[in-house]
């Protein structure tokens, strides 16, 4: 539960805000600016909230840019973010801009809501968790900075012949286009198929978010993750890294990564062709809820589900 | 207007947010964190809102510090963050830490209000305008530093013999004091006795800010500055520096500083007398708004007010 919730004075209304930043990891400063909004807003749609009031944008600008730089960068960054923020539904209201040694980028989503239109956590043995990113995205990133600085790792992992530098060229678009996509509609449709909670995957993995999660359960279940969704051939990277990751024990970070959704068995099959059709992206189902005491673990042989890209 | 004001889907509320990042500029971190807390919600106060729903917590921690300086510093700028909130009668409920290059402790501040909880300002010929901090924090806190330095422009402006070592040291603590010091109880009696708008002075100095909250007047006013109340001996400093802080031109830069607020004349003198009762701190009438272009000038030689420190 990654957003604040404050009950208010006015109308049995609670403020629920989030606020990220994110340190720009791609060359693309348009795409950075829509990641790094779909990345504030996930956590709003973790809680099946659809509706997003404002957003405030806050910038840290490098005081080492040149005027030109700054002048090609920053226009790019802020397009980006209010591109995501208008295709949320919601907008960008105020903010502030300082000076950073780094670029930085994040923001504040804020809404104002009924006690219903949050979805507490209240999953029960026999549900299934469903995941609607692939995960790897960080790998991705990663491999393909090593790919452009030529560099020992990438030349190691490349020496086993079991890939190109297509593969990661692929795998790097795959992880751009998923960071850049917000989860809302992912949180619309969980309220359709009577969705038990979720939480959205960022930094701790999708194992460590499912711990996260497993914790404020109501009721005394445990989560099993089964199936890891990868896209494809970054396992193999991970792999050749030698586990520098963590991705196939579940810890890989990821950013502006899906969200993991417990729902009643019947309705999982159901989000995901609901997903398939109007968001246009699959989803997976990749675990299951026991009885236990509030935890997740791993299956000790997750199967990798590898994910072939889009533009394949 | 350096909040924003956003309506929301229910019950005839707006969101009021504002929000504001400080580089810390002083030696002691517990006060870094109250004078960070105290400017996120200045600006809020200059609305008339007095209570502020919550807040979120922006820390950016220096990677290059050891653990020991970490644990030193950062809870030190927690707690004072913390306890200025206490003062304002809100809660942190949230909020991001992250590594940075530089130390920066910001807020984000968020009240639904109802639309009378708004002053929009509408001052009237005949108005006068009062300021509740006095002026030269930026003038104090580098002298201070420049002392500790004991540099070439400390020299300078001492070599004038019109100044002493004390007169820096208690200049920066009366800084101090003033800039961890809430605009809320000013927020407060400025609807007792009907205020007319108000702006907090911070960046752009108080004919910046002046001039920002004459364009946003409903009636065609201007206003003109006559007093200036500075720090005891900044304005001193100021001229021995030449002019680098514009302070006697208005422009000065002020972290945290006083409210200006437009008030019919016969209700400016009680309010002053309210804030020396009831917030235990002077304020003064420093100019006043006749007909104009929603502008704001400096009158041609405008009086200095030497503010003495309460601990002499």
């Amino acid at each position: 539960m990654d957003c604040s919730v404050t009950p208010l004075r006015h109308g049995g209304l609670s403020l629920v805000q989030t606020t990220d930043f994110f340190y720009p990891l791609v060359d693309d400063p348009y795409m950075q600016g829509k990641i790094a909004c779909a990345n504030v807003l996930s956590d709003m749609y973790a809680l099946g909230i659809t509706q997003c009031d404002n957003m405030l944008m806050l910038l840290g600008v490098p005081q080492k840019y040149t005027d030109k730089e700054r002048e090609a960068v920053i226009p790019l960054i802020i397009a980006g973010f209010k591109d995501a923020a208008r295709d949320a539904g919601t907008n960008i209201t105020g903010g502030q801009t300082v000076l950073n040694p780094w670029c930085i980028i994040g923001g504040v989503a804020t809404s104002a809501v009924l006690a219903g239109d949050i979805i507490i956590p209240h999953a029960e043995p026999g549900n299934v968790l469903v995941l609607t990113k692939p995960l790897g995205t960080q790998v991705a990133v990663n491999a393909k900075q090593w790919k452009e600085q030529n560099n020992e790792r990438y030349k190691k992992f490349m020496s086993s012949n079991q890939l190109t530098g297509a593969d990661i060229d692929r795998a790097y678009q795959e992880a751009m286009f998923n960071m850049a996509r917000l989860n809302k509609k992912a949180a619309t449709l969980m309220r359709h198929f009577n969705a038990r909670g979720a939480t959205d995957i960022t930094g701790y993995g999708i194992l460590g978010h499912a711990q996260n999660l497993a914790k404020y359960q109501s009721n005394e279940v445990k989560f099993v993750i089964h199936n890891l969704p990868v896209i494809a051939k970054m396992s193999t990277v991970a792999k050749a890294s030698g586990n520098l990751f963590q991705l196939l024990q579940g810890y890989s970070a990821e950013t502006s990564g899906g969200l993991l959704i417990a729902f009643p068995r019947d309705q999982a099959a159901a989000f995901c062709r609901a997903m398939d059709t109007q968001d246009g992206n699959p989803s997976w189902i990749v675990g299951v809820v026991d009885v236990g005491d509030r935890t997740a673990t791993m299956s000790p042989k997750p199967r990798v589900i590898e994910v072939t890209t889009k533009m394949e």
